[in-house]
Parts: structure tokens; sequence; C-alpha cells
């Protein structure tokens, strides 16, 4: 059998690592001949996880097709943010749970999307599908990846059928999720030891809102007070990367993991300002308080989309 | 619950008809509101299956958002062979076997498509996923989309799924598949009561290749000749299509479904029909002969594809 890739997004998190590992070993069971490999290095979060059960970071590609014709994509579909050579290699398969945008092909292929709130969550019924027994380091490695995209199930993207795969690979992997989970999310959150631009950049996306080029970048913490003490340094990062790649906005939203709450930093023109006011009131002295504001996709991106069109 | 749609493609086949009534059936025992539609009425052979399981011919729409703001696709997910006005409502289901093209949304949804013949097959594997009990008549109209599509399991894009299928579903619908199969493919062949117009419209897809438009039309007959004595008035008809929709090439599968050949007739632009004869071999005297060519899916529209792009 032909050897294929398997692989989550670029600045791959969790859910993209943890996912394409557990999914290659499904399909390697199913009689395909695939490894998974990453976007880039695991994130400390990751890191976390993988050394947890087991795992070892899986090798980072910068292309495919130098090495197969065939790849399986997990946790995405959009072509920019896949693998830079994505239109020289065949997509056989994709397990995803985000919107489909600008992803073509020219022959029929496995696609499975549902809106919940992991792809692991996708896998782990896949699993179930084909009655393949799930083992205890991959169960481990999908738990961390629903805990992770869920914010231990606290995040309103968080469906039932996300509860319900936590509690049974759980048990599977034989650890708490609550302790676990918290463990978790923590070890993603050591801020300390990095530059504001390396933090910028480490959980960020960026959207075309109208006219507008909009950035938003997320990051974890346990100390809000610790964060917010480097602001004046964010502020100046985010400043020189607007300058640099002509956003019109950017917000870099801080989110405390043990109260789910979360502060935001912006910078940007003073009309994009104007319209982020809009969407979620005023501004004051280049931050604003999100209080119960812990989801990109579900709690900013479409507020920030209705008040910029 | 809010009402939703549930329909198969523009032109529609028993797999687009069949398959939207199997599905649709399906998500109301899952605890969904669903009404099963066609984009046009039902041709012959489509008839004849609906008539034999004893089902109405779904009620046809031209437009969806007068109606419901909520859609299900089968069968289909290119936004110019559905409905017209598609970009007028939320898709929030797909079940297909086609590759994926064109198709964006602004959220997540659920979608599944799988490289089969049919998709009733993927529908009947999602029965038994959820372990609902798959009526008589609903057997009885799945087989038929299957039958229908993959040729009575012999066109290149059978799969075993699709085998697997037919011979459970032909068990639940208590009939003999082979002797059924056949009556309702030949219920599909009488092109003599219709003209060259209504022929070249029946089962018909434009594709956009690279900055191309390509029509191509399929008939299935039993007498190749028959036909093709009326080729010229094809090829006026076929001109007509040309001149009004503004096609740079319109090709005419004509399958007989007895033996698994085909000839076509071809029609458009002389740099469309270069690049048709890189894809195919040379094309004489409009026509070109295509002996085990079935599957305009699997064995036409990949090498225009490439030699188009």
């Amino acid at each position: 059998m032909e050897k294929e890739l398997v692989f989550g997004h670029q600045s791959p998190d969790t859910d993209a690592i943890g996912t394409a590992i557990a999914y290659s070993f499904l399909q390697n069971k199913l009689g395909y001949n695939t490894e998974a490999v990453a976007l880039g290095e695991p994130n400390d979060e990751t890191m976390f996880a993988l050394n947890k059960f087991g795992f070892q970071a899986p090798r980072v590609i910068k292309t495919a097709a130098n090495e197969v014709e065939k790849v399986m994509l997990v946790d995405h579909n959009e072509p920019q943010q896949s693998v830079s050579d994505i239109d020289k290699v065949k997509v056989t398969h994709v397990v995803d749970h985000h919107r489909i945008m600008n992803f073509n092909t020219s022959s029929p292929l496995f696609y499975l999307a549902e809106p919940v709130g992991c792809t692991s969550t996708i896998v782990w019924k896949l699993y179930k599908h084909f009655a393949i027994a799930i083992p205890q380091n991959i169960a481990g490695i999908m738990l961390s990846a629903i805990i992770s995209d869920t914010l231990l199930l606290k995040s309103p993207t968080t469906t039932e059928d996300d509860c319900k795969a936590v509690k049974e690979l759980a048990k599977i992997a034989n650890v708490d999720y609550e302790n676990y989970g918290l463990a978790e999310l923590k070890a993603g959150t050591n801020i300390a030891s990095k530059s504001e631009d390396d933090l910028i950049k480490l959980d960020a996306k960026t959207f075309e809102l109208k006219d507008k080029k909009v950035r938003v970048a997320q990051i974890n913490v346990v100390d809000l007070p610790e964060a917010m003490g480097r602001k004046a340094a964010f502020l100046k990062a985010m400043e020189s990367a607007i300058a640099t790649d002509h956003y019109d906005l950017f917000m870099l939203l801080i989110t405390n993991v043990l109260d789910s709450n979360s502060t935001a930093i912006v910078a940007g023109s003073s009309e994009a300002q104007q319209l982020f006011e809009k969407a979620f009131g005023q501004i004051i002295d280049s931050e604003i308080s999100l209080p119960g504001v812990v989801s990109r996709k579900k709690q900013v991106v479409p507020p920030l989309t209705n008040a910029f069109s």
C-alpha cells in the first residue's frame, strides 16, 4: 500500500497533532499505510500531552510532494492553513470540524466534517463505527485534544458528543479528566519564558472582514495580571506586526483558563477600532474586558464579522 | 424543529431523487423535520422506480429561501448544480460521492462524502450506523439509485460497499436485483418518444474547467445505431445550447447499458475540441467511440480536467 501522510494545520495545536496521531493509527488498522506528521513544532501544552501519553513529537514537514503523492488532512481544509505544496498532492481523506472554504478536489474523496468542538471527537466516533479498539495512549492524546479545543468542555463550541467522548476516553486513558485537563491547560500558559513577539504568533489567525484585514491572536494564562503587566510590550509587538503585515486591526485575546474570562489588547486604525467597539463595547486605554469569552471561532469572529459588514 | 428541505442536483436522476427520499426519512427518524423535494421532474427510469416502490414523485422546487432557511444536499455540492438561490440558504448537511468544488460555507456543518458508486450506498451505511430499520420501500428506492448510478454494478465507480448494499437492500425490498435492475435501466432508455432538445438536458452537468465551461450530457440506450441515427439533430440541439448558455464544449455521452460501451458526440470551439482530443483521442466527424466508458465522474471528468488545466 502506497504511503500517505496525515497532518493538521500550520501552527499546530493539540487537536492538529493529537488527531493526526489518532487518525493515522486508525487508518493503519483499516489497511492504509500512513504516517502522522506535523506542520510545525508542538506548543507547550501539546508537548505536555505527548509526554504524558508516551509519544514523540511527530516529524515536522515543510512540503509533502517530495515524499508522497497522497495525504490525509485533519482539523483543517482551507489550503492556506495547510502544507505549502498542498496543490501538488492528492487529498484522499479529510476529517474536520471547521467551515469548508476554498477546498477543491478533482476527484471524489472521503470527507467527514461535523460541527463538534474537536476533530478528535469525530475520530473517536470513527473508532466506534469501525469497531477498532482504542489503545490507552491513543485515548489519552484524543482526550488531550478535546480538552484543549473545548477548554475542558467550557467553550461554547462544546457539544454533547464532546462530553461523551471525554468521559469514555478518560476511562480508557485511565486519568481523571478534570485534574488532568487542568494540568494540561496550565502547561500551555507558561508565558514567562517567551517574548511578546513569539506569544502573539503562537495561535493567531487572519480574517478578511469586508475590506479589512483583522488578526486575532489568543494566549491562555492562569495569571491575568502577570500577562497584563507586559501590555506595553505586547502593544509594541502588535504595532510592529500591523506595520509589516498591513493589518487594520490586531486583537490579542488573553484567556484565563481557570475562570474562562478574557481580556483583549487591541491595536489598529481608529476606523477599525470603532468597528471593534461596535462589536464588543468601548476600548479603554487599548484594552477591554470580555467576561465569558473564550472561543475565537464562536464568540469573536461572528460579532466582528457583523460589525465590519 | 425548524423545517429543512432535502434535495439532489438539477436534472435529477434516480440517485438525486431516491437518496433525497431515503435521507429525509432517516433524518426525520433522527429528530429533524425535513421534506424531500427535487429540482426537476423525475426521468423515465426514476419514475419506473418510484412507481415500483409506491412513491409519488417529490415536489419540484425552483427556489428554497422562500420557504426555509436551512437545506440538506445529497448527491451534489457544486453550487451551479444546486437550487438557484443556494447562496440564500444555510447548508447544514451534505451527503455526496463527488469531488468537492466551489462549495464554501461560513459555519461548520455535517459533510460526509465517500468515493463510492452511489450516494444511497453512503445513506445505507448511515442507517446501519444509527441502527435505524430500513422500510421495504425505502430499501427499494435506495436499491434503484445504486443500480442506476453503477449501471447494475458494472460501472468502474462500483465499490465493494455498493455491491454489499445492493445485496442487502434487495433482500429487504424483496426483489431479484438483477432482473429488477435490468428492467429499471431499460425503462430509462426509451429515447424514441423524446426530442433531441429534451434528451441533451435529461442528465447533463456543467463543469468549470480552468476558464472553460464544459457541458457533459449522458443518455442510456439499448440500441446505439438508433441513437446515432439522430446525430445531426443532436448536434443542432447541442449547438443551440452552446449559443444560449455560452459553453466552450458540449459532449453527449451515449451509453449502451447492455454492453457498457459509449459513443460521444462532441461540439464546441476548436480550442476546446483540441483539448478534448488531448483527453480522449481524435474526434472524427463530430464523434468518438469510447469503449468501456460509462462513468462521467470517473472516466470523463478527470481526463477532461487534466487536459484543460
